[in-house]
């Protein structure tokens, strides 16, 4: 089935107790779209670059035969950039600088051979552009997933929540379930974000796994325990490419095949902090993401049978 | 399989965001025994507890099954008192009074008949106490396991090690892992812990699960999510108790039966959380421990096969 990815594609300058970077390619959609290659046939992309775009970056999109049709370019400015730093514990950064760019006064533009979209995923977007994009689909598709971020609750929150209303799927971290909901427990956090239009939430917890959530039904997927993590940079994106990637080529929505959604997108994520950027996600082997599943799968697996004799 | 638990019988005031108690009963060994009651026949308890100590709770004790012969009462003093507070979070807590007692020259006695003790579980204690204990037993366990803490590590790290290279398990949560080894990645610190001296380590997460390693292999147990955390103490005596107890019962020890072992210890201590101090613990009933670990047993049920197609 077709998706659609829109979101940013930028460049990133990045530090980790690790090492650092120049300005590499990165940005959400990249990640995503990347990511959903080895998975989606139809995998279409919707951004915005400036003039300083490398060229190589489109080839490596048709290698993974990503259509770019809809990567739309203006010479009159540069690429969105982010410029961060993360702490020791990985777990915390500190952004040092942000040029939005070309990216400020972006109006996403939908080529017309992208209107048969079934799979959407915005990614972390201003949420009034997300709407205004979900509305460019003359059709709406039949699963509509997006990503947000902790700084539109806090300045934008009526624009979050009308395209919450419209969506099938959120995927935030735990602590943007926490702000979007006011509840610590997650599960009280999850009942409430799923009140505000949503079917389906992931929280995603970083290197405590992730938790699917649909009505009363919870399934967890535990991260996998990693000797080093060299660059946390897109794992979130990384998660939602495998996530609606899978999606798109099972095109099959029901829970079941959902909580294994959540896998690949986990053992795609658990690939990405390996390297800086987006290195790993370009050259993936299918034999890795089966093996990798399968040590997922190994993780949590267990056998217990009821018989289990209890004394009172 | 006969079962021994040695530690702290005591009493907690606790304060939690949901309210707080007078003097209650708890202390490590408490939770733990009463937990194991659930599973192991024979299940003998070591302890010490002063003039100030309820009779109502050796009934309590007996009740479930549990030999209380080498619990000693010391009329000279009062019982191991402590007063502890939570943050918001639940995750912290910060120690408002601590009265050693009778505890605090107390050289644990091993009655003759507990001599056969096959399954033996080291509560947290002073380490050189779990040390002697160890020796007191005149036949080395099957199976001995231990749990400690930070201040050890703090304070008596040579202690600590010694007890390291007797044990066959170790219990311990992520900072404590983290502080043992040296180690920020859970993975590289299992490592080196199990470079120490026992071949199997529990890493506990609290509301992000628990870890087993044991030489290359982890198994992952998630937390279930709850909507109230009512009291967090005693959470980590109790998974330790769910534990041990379900090894005594089936006396297996493969890696299989850990993982098992490792499932009930979390279900016991989802339990734990719903009520202040041990008051859960007291209660329970067969048919609301086969269906919590059915609970998490359905939490990351997964199905996946192989026959996936790739696109590259």
């Amino acid at each position: 089935m077709s998706l659609l990815t829109v979101g940013s594609v930028a460049f990133d300058k990045l530090e980790t107790p690790f090492g650092s970077t120049d300005k590499i390619v990165g940005g959400a959609a990249t990640y995503i779209t990347l990511t959903a290659s080895y998975f989606a046939t139809k995998n279409n992309l919707v951004g915005i670059v400036g003039n300083d775009f490398p060229e190589e970056m489109f080839e490596t999109f048709k290698k993974h035969g990503i259509n770019t049709e809809g990567l739309a370019k203006d010479p009159s400015g540069k690429t969105f950039f982010w410029h961060g730093k993360y702490h020791q514990d990985m777990n915390h950064r500190d952004t040092l600088d942000t040029q939005l760019g070309v990216f400020e006064n972006w109006d996403p533009i939908i080529p017309e051979s992208y209107q048969d979209t079934q799979y959407l995923m915005l990614g972390n977007l201003v949420p009034m552009i997300q709407y205004q994009t979900l509305k460019k689909l003359k059709k709406r598709p039949k699963f509509v997933m997006m990503d947000t971020m902790n700084l539109w609750m806090d300045i934008m929150m009526d624009d979050l929540k009308m395209v919450l209303k419209e969506i099938d799927c959120l995927t935030i971290n735990d602590s943007e379930a926490r702000q979007l909901s006011g509840e610590f427990s997650l599960k009280k956090a999850a009942k409430k974000i799923l009140q505000m239009g949503p079917k389906t939430l992931v929280i995603k917890k970083g290197e405590h796994g992730a938790l699917l959530f649909q009505e009363d039904k919870i399934f967890f997927c535990p991260a996998l325990p990693l000797e080093d993590v060299f660059d946390p940079t897109g794992a979130g994106d990384t998660f939602a490419g495998g996530f609606i990637g899978y999606l798109a080529q099972t095109d099959d929505t029901s829970f079941e095949n959902l909580k294994r959604a959540v896998i690949y997108g986990s053992a795609m994520a658990s690939f990405c902090v390996e390297k800086f950027g987006t290195e790993r996600m370009q050259y993936l082997k299918k034999e890795e993401i089966v093996s990798r599943v399968r040590e997922f799968l190994s993780l949590s697996s267990v056998e217990i049978s009821d018989s289990m004799r209890y004394k009172n």
